[in-house]
C-alpha cells in the first residue's frame, strides 16, 4: 500500500483512539459528578468506564497502529525497535492532539465551555512516587503481554488501569497525552497545569524502569509455559 | 436447509435477542429505581446488566443470525454485502417488534401497565453530537472486531456500551430499535417520543461515518499482527 | 477408570460446586446486609460475587462433571442424551444436598444459626413469568454456547446471571437446587418455602421452552461463522 | 541461560508481583476509606481493584516464575513436583518480603507512616472455617485451571477472589504472605498480629485439603471435554 495510506491509517488510529480514550475518562467523570455527590461512587463509575473503554479501544485499533494512545508507550516501542523515529513523532503528535480534541468534545457533549483550565492542583500525597509506580506497572504489563499473546494486551491494560485508579494515590494517569488533555476541563478528572511536569517526569521514569527491568530478564522465559 | 427454516432462524433470533436486550435495559432500570434513589447507583446497575447482557446475547445468537439487534448495524452489514436487502427488511422489522415486546414484558414482570408513554424529554445537553459519536464508535468497533476475531465482537460491544452509558451525555442509546422500544415505558430508561427523531438521525449519521472511515483504511491492516 | 471413581468424581463435583455456588449467593448477601442499608448496593455486591463465582466454578468443574449445579440443566442434558438417567438422579441429588450444605456453611461462617427458615415471601410482582423467562434464557444460553465453544459456557452463564439479578423482577433464581437451599437462611437471599413451588414450576417450564426452541432451529447454524 | 539469571528472574518476579498485589489490596482500601464512609462501597472498590489486579499480575508474571505470589500455592506446587525445594524457599522468602515492601510503598504513596501496626483484631465470626474454605477453593481452582488451560488461571483467580471478598466472613485473605503484609498498615485492610496464626493455619489446612481432593479424582477427567 502507499506510504500516504499507512500514514493516514497510523495517524488517524492514534488520534481517534486517544480522542475516544480521553472522552471516556473526562466524560464519565462529568456524568458521575452530575449524578452523585459521593466521591467513591463517581470514581467507581469513572473506573468502570475507563477500564471497559481501554479494552475495546485497544482491540479495535491494535491491528491498525498498535493502539499505543500513550507517548511513553510509543517511546518504549521505539527503544525496542518496533516503530521508527518518524513513527514516534507522528504517534506522539497525534496522541496529544487527539487527547485535547477528546476533552473538547466531552465538554461540548455535556454543554460545558469547550475550553477551560482545571483548578485541581494535585499535590497532596506522594504523587511522583505514585505516577512512577503506576507507569512502571503499565509499561511492564504491556511489553510482557505482547510477548505472551497479543490479544491479552487489551484486557491486561484495562484491568491494570481499573486497579490503578484505586491503588495509587494519584489515580494512575500514567500517560502524558491524557495528562495534558485533562488540563483543559475543570471537572472531576481535571488537573491544574502546574501539577503536570511532576506527573510527566514520573511517567517517563516509570516507563524507562520497566524497559530496563524487562531487558534484565532472560529471554527464554517470555512465553506462558 | 429449507428457506423457511432459515427465515425462522434469522427472524426469531433477531426478535428474541432484541427482546431480551430491551428487557435487560428497561428491567434493570426499573429494578434500580425500586432499590435506590441515587441516580449514579441506578445507572451503575443499569450499566452492569446491559454490558453483561449484550456479551452473552451476542455469543448466543451470533451463529444463528449474526446477532445485530440494531437496525443501523444491519444497515451497515447490508452496505458491506454481508446480508441481502430482503434480510435487511426482515432483520429491522424483527428488531423493532422484538424491542417493543421486550418493553412490554419488562413492564408486566414488574407489575406496571404493559403500555405507557415515557414523559422523559431528553433535550438537555448536546444529544445529537452525543448519539452520533456513540454510534460511530459502536459501529466501528463491530466492523473492526469482526475482522480481527469474531469471538471478540461480543465482549467488545458489551464493554463499549459499558463505557458509553457513562461517557456520552445521552447514555449511548446508539440503536434505533432500542430507542423506539424505550418510548413505551415511563421508567428510568424511558424516552419521550418527541426526542426520538434527533436520536435516530444522529445514530444513522454515526453509523455511516464509521462505515466510510473503515472504507478509507488500507485493507492489509485488518488483522491483529 | 473404575465406575466407582467416576461416580465419586461426578457426585463430589456437583455437590462441592453447588455448595460453593450457594455459599457465594447466600454469603455475599449476608456480607452485603452487614455492611450497608442500601438495597441496591447489597444487590450489586451480591451480583458481582455470584457472577464472578459462577464463571470460576464452571471452569473448575466443567471437565469433571460438566458443572451443571442446576437440576433443570441436568434435565435438559438428559433429554439431549448427554447424561444417562442414572447420572441425572445422581446429579440432582448431589445438587440439592450440596446447596443445602452451602447455606448451612454460609450461616455458620457468619455466626448465624445453622438452620433457619426464611420469612421472605416473594409474591409481589409477576414472579412466575419472571422465573420462566430467566430460566428460558439461562438454559438457551448454555445449550447454545456449548455448541459454539465450551470455554464460553462459564463466562456466558456468569454474565447472564449478572444481568438476570437486575432485569427480572424475581432476581433470576433460575435453579431449583439453589431455590430450595435459599429456604434455609433468613437473610438477604432467603425465600419462604410457600413461594418455592411457583418458582420451581416456572423454572421447569422455561427450561423446556428453551430446549424445544433449540430443537426448532436448523442444526447447520450452530457454529459462529 | 545461567543459573543466576534464572534465580534473578524467579526471585524478582515473585517479589515484584507480590509487592504489586499487596500495594493493590492495601492502597485501594486506603483510597476507598478516603473517599467514602460506606463500608460496602469501600469493599466494592477494594474487590474491583484486587480482582482486576490479580488477573493482570498473573498474566504478566506467569511465564517468568509461575506467578504464585502465595506461599501455600508454592507449597502445593512443590508437593506436586512443579518446583524444587530450593525454589520453594526462594519463592516464599520473596513473597513475604515483597508483600511487606508493598504495604510500605502503599503507606508512603498515601502520606501515611511507612510502618504501623494494625489495630484490627479479626475475631468476630468463624474465621478459621472461613479462611480454610476460602483457601481450599482458591488452591483447587488454581490446580484445576492449570490443567484445563493455563491462560484461564489468571481470570479464574481474579474472579474467585472477587467472589471471596464477599462470600466468606473473613473476606478471603487466603494467602500467608499477604496476611503478614497486612499487619503493617492500620487502614481498611489491616489485621492485628494476634489474628495472624489462626488465619495462616486455616490457609495451610485449606490448601492441603484441595491438594488431596485433587489427588482423589481420576486423572482422565482433567480436560474440558
Amino acid at each position: 500500500m502507499s506510504c500516504n495510506l499507512t500514514f493516514w491509517a497510523h495517524g488517524s488510529s492514534e488520534l481517534i483512539g486517544t480522542c475516544f480514550l480521553v472522552m471516556i475518562v473526562v466524560g464519565s467523570g462529568i456524568m458521575g459528578e452530575r449524578l452523585s455527590n459521593d466521591q467513591a461512587i463517581i470514581l467507581l463509575a469513572n473506573t468502570l468506564a475507563t477500564g471497559a473503554g481501554l479494552v475495546v479501544l485497544i482491540w479495535t485499533f491494535q491491528g491498525i497502529s498498535g493502539a499505543h494512545f500513550n507517548p511513553v508507550v510509543s517511546l518504549v516501542m521505539w527503544m525496542h525497535g518496533t516503530i521508527s523515529k518518524r513513527q514516534l513523532a507522528l504517534y506522539v503528535g497525534c496522541q496529544i492532539l487527539g487527547g485535547i480534541v477528546g476533552t473538547w468534545i466531552a465538554n461540548i457533549m455535556f454543554d460545558l465551555p469547550a475550553w477551560e483550565l482545571s483548578q485541581n492542583i494535585r499535590d497532596n500525597n506522594n504523587f511522583f512516587l505514585s505516577e512512577a509506580i503506576a507507569t512502571f506497572g503499565l509499561v511492564f504489563v504491556i511489553i510482557r503481554t505482547i510477548q505472551v499473546n497479543r490479544y491479552l494486551v487489551a484486557p491486561a491494560v484495562g484491568l491494570y488501569i481499573t486497579a490503578g485508579y484505586w491503588f495509587t494515590a494519584s489515580t494512575s494517569f500514567a500517560n502524558p497525552a491524557v495528562t495534558i488533555a485533562r488540563v483543559f476541563t475543570d471537572t472531576f478528572t481535571g488537573i491544574n497545569f502546574i501539577s503536570v511536569p511532576i506527573f510527566i517526569s514520573a511517567q517517563i521514569l516509570g516507563a524507562l524502569l520497566a524497559f530496563y527491568y524487562m531487558q534484565s530478564l532472560p529471554q527464554g522465559q517470555s512465553k506462558v509455559e
